[in-house]
């Protein structure tokens, strides 16, 4: 153990295992959770080379392998339970998406929510013994976000009862599916019905695209690998064009919408019920940028104890890189919004929890509610998460850079969360509609209730032009306090939006443009009240918090989050008039202070994430400090000196010199 | 050509051709490197494999093939001019690093500045002819930017006239300078050199490391690839450790420095020269910045007219991108930026040229301000560029993540710049010491000059507690009032770290604590102070212009990036009173002006950066706009689609079904 980190976990204030169960929910969450990691951690047939010294391909190879010994296991084990099987996938493949991917987390669950019984019986268990695998295509090269551009066609042939399929351009080709370029033999695929010589919107179909005993492609379907990416290196995302592929009617997933035999159309119910899916995957989300932005921390934390550089006060040996106030104000605001987010995300799968109950008694209410948060919050939690990751792997200097470190990594298997299940410009959009929705409903007179209550008092409390006349009476120190003020600079923002879109419809422009020509503000309004939710649910959460010591420093993390959430957006709150010159400044001052308070836990906070060294796989980021013998010995595995002398000498710089 | 990107170079305002010149300097020196590019671009002996469909060790090897290839056409061709050399080279490798960077980069300049006549003799030709080739061995892996850390030792042994160099401990491994790994035969070393029982600091010596001949390691070397890294995939950034290395007293560069035979050491006169050095790579850094920050706008401004996403008006055609308010926001604040580090580059280059020649003349009176200067707008402009290129990314959705954006590698490579030549938060402190310094003499009565002057005015301009009633008459609309605000931003961030310090040593703390505990202080005034020059710069190059289309175009970017500055620091602006809230509301209406105003000139302001194709080197940012059929093309050329099915189907997949 390296005596500097064995050092910082003397001075911990507090109960690091106590904290450790916050984290997880329980001690039996932490304690299931740990008897998993043994399990995956000690098994043979897991281990692995590692994937940075490997080509694409033997990475491709390397993940089917250990997903097929996966579902192997899982079985052996009897796991079940989605949540374990999640945390057991997670083990295999820690931090990293594999091939199997959208078979277990798409083509089965929408088997189950779209199949008919029929369907259940020919597809279901085939696809639970990986006789069929499958993948979900959407995408298109040129269509994401928006749905409705989706351009692949099933018409319907009701002289053959088939559907025929179509991929009528390039910009149709099916595009980034994982599983769809090499693993799967079946797809469910998202097209443009037309039976009857009519459009009728999008539905799923079920299309085979490889043989189930050659895995060859079938006739008319083109797929492959869509080549190399920033990271999902163990992905095959792929694309699909099909031309002219002939499935029976019965392979239109039908439980809500049908054709009928003659090509009769009958539409669906309405179908509020994919939106709660949505909800859940953005929850998850913002889970795993809480998780995500937890391992940063602790790699570059913990090094940052290990490493020393540079000097103080001259004469004296150098000192840790963590007591230099530079690097503190790096890493302790990520520390404070890991924290943050894992209660935030705490409170969302909670919340989903018990919506998802009301719902399957088709009660709605609270559906629009947190489908709107859920936008937000996965927007602003993982764009948060994404700047902070680089933020961690710089402040850990060249070494950062070092795959050893795994930082990189984790940048590049996470910054796709930015992008996908909507995209995060739109998806603060979709929020800002609500917030809008709400703010109007508010100023009609209704009486708003839940997390957008606070644009009730809009009429009264923000005025139309803020003035510095407000009454200052915030005390920095008093979360309830800053709370609040992150409430108003919310309702402020929606406000100013509203004039925005306001003022557009009286310069003449549609609803549409006044829209578009206010999307700044309403990103920035949505942010705000994204802030505000987050301020206030860590907040609310140390309201449950019973153990002393674990309830000042999560306090002082809280105080250090909402104040430096303050320092950075200052101008909103000078503007407002919600703060004064002077007490920014005190702002500033306070932030200095909680620093050096909580400079003594910073390990300890980032061990209580427990991360399982295996799992963690950072040379920077060990639990035992000692990086620098287990850099050499990683950097000597690397492929590069698997002989002394690199064959290029021979054929390029040797022969150079009779040249020259 | 695809209708869409046609359609928008008609919508010029102005010569682009003329503004291609301003950024390359003269029309001159666009013709020139035109004829570079086109002499590289069209010889097939450079022609190469996508690195991003190559494993490390190949790309290793494609690098070496075209680094040899490029030294014998560089002779062939005679090119010698070290920025024509700089040119052909980034042509050969388009924008990436590779093996021989540090021979050519940093052990020949060594040589020719630190080198004997005897050594010159002994070792340029060599060098020069590659026979001998070299590395740069500074930074170890437990020692970067504190070159005072250096652990390697070189002990002089009077008795054979040797030194033997050591590396004492596993942190004193040489590790990361670039070729070390496998190219090199010969390194510089930074060793502590001791004589005659005694320290006397840092010293370079020149070791040989692999045999001439058979290029196998020599005894007592230990030398090899330090892994993957995030990129630099090309490059063999490598470690040495060194067992009782005896090398001849003579391999000392001794041209200042000196031991004698009987070990008696000479000091070196004072040696500001290296000092120039460094401000020139600095300046390197800065257009390299922009230069990056431009190839990046390039890719997702073209590619954003030609994406069609979404809609703005229900109903229509979907919308190109770049028509909505947020894409536009997110690129075109970059857009400005990039051009302000092209003038802030050229600023630097111009001036360094014109100091060296003063500096040649024993005139170092400049060198302080443009060291600061340089070290404060290295950090300034590679923390902007390195988050601005992961927008550019993010900006193109999905497709962006796809290497065949050339975004991910764009940013892999570019990021290590805000970590070598000096870490961006020690390049931050370092200008923050001159300005503090700067501050004390003008509060000492001194009277400052150059781009510092403006501290003169502190005492009477900057109050103890800035006041709202300082007098706004700041015209939004106009630079030089802009120059003016950001100026006594600058003034009032360095004030209050000047007052931090003096608080903190008025609580008795050590000067190096007080300095410490104020750090984050010091880096908000550096960030000012740069952020101050370069808009300032900006505004005096359109003094330089005069085209008025081009002129007013410009005008418009300049203003973008003023006005954004503010709009994003405007906390700093409203709590000196240097704006009003109602100002700052402006502000945010006008910049959505301007975006609009740029709009039509979008695509064609990236034309003019006249990025070659082939160098660009990116399917979504191709010149024609031809993108979905390019990314078909490219994904069908991916390994993993070499064969129709990958064998992990017949090892892994298949056999799982009998065991389910």
């Amino acid at each position: 153990m390296n005596p500097d980190i064995t050092k910082e976990r003397k001075n911990a204030t507090f109960d690091v295992e106590k904290l450790t169960h916050i984290v997880d929910g329980t001690p039996e969450k932490t304690r299931r959770r740990r008897e998993i990691e043994s399990l995956v951690v000690s098994d043979p047939d897991f281990k692995e080379e590692d994937p940075n010294f490997l080509s694409r391909s033997e990475r491709y190879d390397q993940a089917v392998r250990k997903s097929a010994q996966m579902i192997l296991k899982l079985r052996e084990y009897g796991i079940a339970d989605p949540e374990e099987i999640y945390c057991y996938k997670n083990c295999v493949h820690p931090g990293r998406p594999e091939p199997l991917d959208l078979h277990l987390g798409m083509f089965l669950p929408t088997l189950l929510n779209q199949a008919t019984p029929e369907q259940m019986d020919r597809f279901f268990m085939p696809a639970w013994n990986l006789e069929i695998i499958g993948t979900y295509a959407q995408t298109e090269m040129g269509h994401g976000t928006h749905l409705r551009g989706l351009e692949t066609t099933a018409t319907y042939d009701a002289a053959t009862q088939e559907f025929v399929l179509n991929s009528p351009t390039i910009s149709s080709i099916k595009w980034w599916p994982g599983g769809l370029g090499k693993t799967s033999n079946h797809a469910i695929v998202l097209a443009q019905l037309h039976t009857q010589g009519k459009g009728r919107g999008l539905h799923a179909f079920i299309v085979p695209i490889r043989d189930m005993s050659t895995h060859v492609p079938l006739p008319g379907i083109v797929v492959g690998d869509i080549g190399p990416k920033f990271g999902f290196s163990e992905v095959d995302n792929g694309y699909l064009k099909l031309e002219n592929v002939r499935i029976p009617r019965e392979n239109m997933l039908m439980k809500y919408a049908k054709v009928e035999p003659d090509g009769t159309y009958l539409k669906p119910p309405s179908a509020k019920l994919t939106y709660g899916t949505m909800v859940f995957i953005r929850s998850m989300i913002v889970s795993l940028s809480a998780k995500t932005l937890a391992k940063s921390c602790t790699i570059a934390i913990r090094y940052s104890v290990v490493r020393h550089q540079s000097e103080i006060r001259a004469g004296e040996p150098e000192p840790q890189i963590l007591d230099f106030q530079t690097q503190q104000y790096k890493l302790f605001p990520l520390l404070a919004m890991a924290y943050a987010f894992t209660f935030v995300g705490q409170y969302m799968n909670t919340t989903y929890q018990r919506i998802s109950g009301d719902i399957s008694q088709g009660d709605f209410s609270e559906l629009p509610e947190l489908h709107a948060l859920s936008a937000g919050l996965k927007a602003f939690t993982t764009w948060a998460t994404n700047s902070a990751i680089e933020v961690c792997r710089m402040s850990c200097g060249g070494h950062g850079y070092s795959r050893s470190s795994a930082l990189p990594d984790i940048y590049v298997d996470f910054t796709p969360t930015c992008t996908y299940e909507g995209e995060n410009t739109v998806m603060m959009l979709q929020t800002a509609r609500y917030l809008l929705k709400s703010y109007r409903q508010a100023k009609d007179g209704q009486q708003l209730s839940g997390i957008v209550s606070y644009l009730n008092e809009a009429d009264h409390r923000v005025q139309p032009q803020p003035v510095a006349a407000r009454p200052t009476v915030v005390d920095i120190n008093d979360l309830s306090s800053l709370v609040e003020i992150y409430k108003l600079r919310a309702a402020i923002l929606v406000e100013l939006a509203a004039k925005s879109i306001q003022q557009e419809l009286q310069n003449r422009k549609c609803q549409e443009d006044a829209w578009n020509n206010s999307s700044i503000d309403l990103v920035r309004a949505s942010d705000a009240h994204c802030h505000y939710v987050v301020v206030k649910l860590f907040t609310d959460k140390l309201g449950e918090i019973g153990d002393t010591a674990i309830h000042s420093v999560l306090s002082t993390l809280a105080l250090l989050y909402a104040l430096n959430g303050i320092k950075l957006n200052s101008g909103d709150f000078l503007q407002a008039g919600l703060l004064s010159g002077p007490q920014v400044l005190q702002i500033s001052g306070r932030i200095k202070e909680l620093l050096s308070q909580l400079r003594p836990n910073a390990v300890v906070l980032v061990d209580a994430f427990d991360f399982n060294d295996k799992l963690l796989n950072s040379v920077l980021g060990r639990y035992d400090g000692n990086v620098y013998e287990n850099l050499f010995e990683w950097a000597r595995r690397s492929p590069l000196n698997a002989t002394e002398v690199h064959e290029s000498f021979h054929k390029y710089l040797k022969p150079l010199r009779a040249q020259l």
